[in-house]
């Protein structure tokens, strides 16, 4: 009998650490989440990652296998394996997870930022199977993206490719959280919509995103408005990015695009108005397939998968 | 004795179209180049290249040892073969180049556009060699990009990945060649210089860029101002261009950039102040290291050296 293979996948985001193991075939077998931000230091955390990992496999998967382990997390950085700038989880300093779960657990760790998983997940087993080229945009608190060219994540200096969120859409604009102006992150994003329909509507409001939309389907004009120009920021840095990378499709996830159909139009008709011509009605637009968290650890699984491969890969060369 | 093996390099621009003999480990044994557009039709073009290439050839090379031929052009498509708009060559349509030089010549041909064979030339004979993520700018009339990201170029949809000079810079700012507004094209190249200078001036005149450049020189304050914004607007195009991509290096290659270290600085400067704040003081900028028209050449060749490797590697897979 052939042995059962898995991955675990672990999304670290900014409220909860999702967890989830699953087969080699991308089959999802259990997950499981805690709260992110209730620790004060970092072996707490990794302590109650470690046990929640041990709870997760329980009786019926054996460690042996378990072949590798895929993390996300923002400011995650695949070359060091470490996340460099762990806000979310209350201090400072860098974690090195890889390091610290490989001498625990002796399996391999790869570790990447979540965006990136998002677009390992989407290449593998969304929209992305037909693509060699895609851009996996995720919209929620930031806005960041994962890039597939010739087929390959593209993870850059320090892990930091697709941080699009900080390109500038405006000069001169909105400030951004991060002190630089215009960043299409000061637009897109739950701030950024919170902050274009308190501008429409000249008053100061604490609606939510979803309370927004909600609005706009009954008929708030106001609300409207808001959604629209936030879709159109949205599709005219897509129409810079597109230009710039000409990928055959452009997928949105996160929360933000599960406000769906209503954003979409949007973005689409700015993107097509805004992008290099000769590309107009070329590249594919589109809300991720997957839904909710799946994405995540779907990717977590791929980027062991993709990386395992490599590895024995160039152990086959050298011999 | 091994035989000797050598590639055809063509690149096709706007005034003129060059070729050279270059072999396998990158040394151009000969060039020539002749006017690309006093020519009415496709079929005297061809025929004037096909004659130019035998002259090249000549009595020294035999055919055999010429194993690819490699081209360059503005809206060439890598995927099609074809120069899709060949604007420069006096005519409108599509020109089947690849198709026809394999017919006529019996050896391979690869096409691509233009800043690729810049990119291709910087990764393998030029500052790219220790970088697996690079992006080689090509300045002059227009701006192009060739994208190297793990390795690879990036050609993406009809190979029209690269083509930041029709990224928004400046919402509805100057018209572009285009039709759209605010490109980056608008501002940086040889037209967006000649403007800038116009607009600083106050008065119409048509200092050409090596004008503007010998004026600033020589104290002509608003020359020098000139200078300065289109460094700054490109600097500011390439933070958003390395925000997306965090490459190892961005070099600057073609005519506007061989004015050299002048420009640089305020490419330079504004591009820190704008990137991505993980990212500064990460990325290296530099002017290209190889001289005027052998970076296309060697490039040329490049596209055939890794075009003929991977046919190869997919026929060794399938045995």
């Amino acid at each position: 009998m052939p042995r059962n293979e898995y991955h675990i996948g672990i999304d670290i985001g900014g409220t909860s650490t999702k967890l989830g193991i699953i087969s080699t075939d991308g089959m999802i077998q259990k997950k499981s989440a805690f709260d992110s931000n209730i620790f004060d230091e970092p072996k707490e955390y990794l302590y109650k990652l470690s046990k929640d990992m041990e709870r997760l496999i329980g009786n019926d998967i054996s460690l042996s296998e378990i072949i590798g382990i895929g993390i996300g997390a923002p400011t995650a950085n695949y070359h060091t394996g470490r996340i460099e700038g762990p806000v979310n989880l209350n201090w400072q300093e860098p974690l090195d997870i890889k390091s610290y779960l490989e001498m625990i657990w002796g399996i391999e760790v790869f570790v990447t930022n979540d965006a990136n998983l998002a677009a390992l997940g989407e290449q593998y087993y969304g929209l992305g199977k037909k693509y060699h080229n895609l851009i996996v945009v995720t919209l929620g608190t930031g806005v960041g993206a994962g890039i597939i060219a010739n087929g390959q994540l593209v993870h850059g200096v320090d892990d930091l490719a697709g941080e699009i969120g900080h390109m500038t859409l405006i000069p001169e604009g909105r400030v951004c959280t991060c002190g630089k102006k215009g960043c299409l992150e000061a637009y897109v994003s739950i701030r950024g919509l919170m902050q274009s329909y308190q501008e429409i509507k000249g008053t100061a409001t604490e609606l939510q995103p979803i309370e927004i939309f909600q609005a706009a389907e009954k008929g708030d004009q106001h609300a409207y408005e808001a959604i629209k120009v936030t879709g159109s920021y949205l599709g005219h840095a897509l129409a810079n990015v597109g230009t710039a990378l000409a990928p055959e499709c452009i997928v949105l996830a996160g929360g933000l695009s599960n406000m769906g159909d209503t954003l979409l139009a949007h973005v689409r008709t700015a993107m097509e108005q805004n992008i290099l011509n000769n590309l107009k009605g070329k590249i594919k637009l589109s809300l991720s397939s997957i839904v909710g968290n799946d994405l995540s650890l779907l990717g977590a699984s791929r980027l062991v998968a993709t990386n395992l491969f490599e590895t024995k890969k160039m152990i086959n060369q050298q011999e």
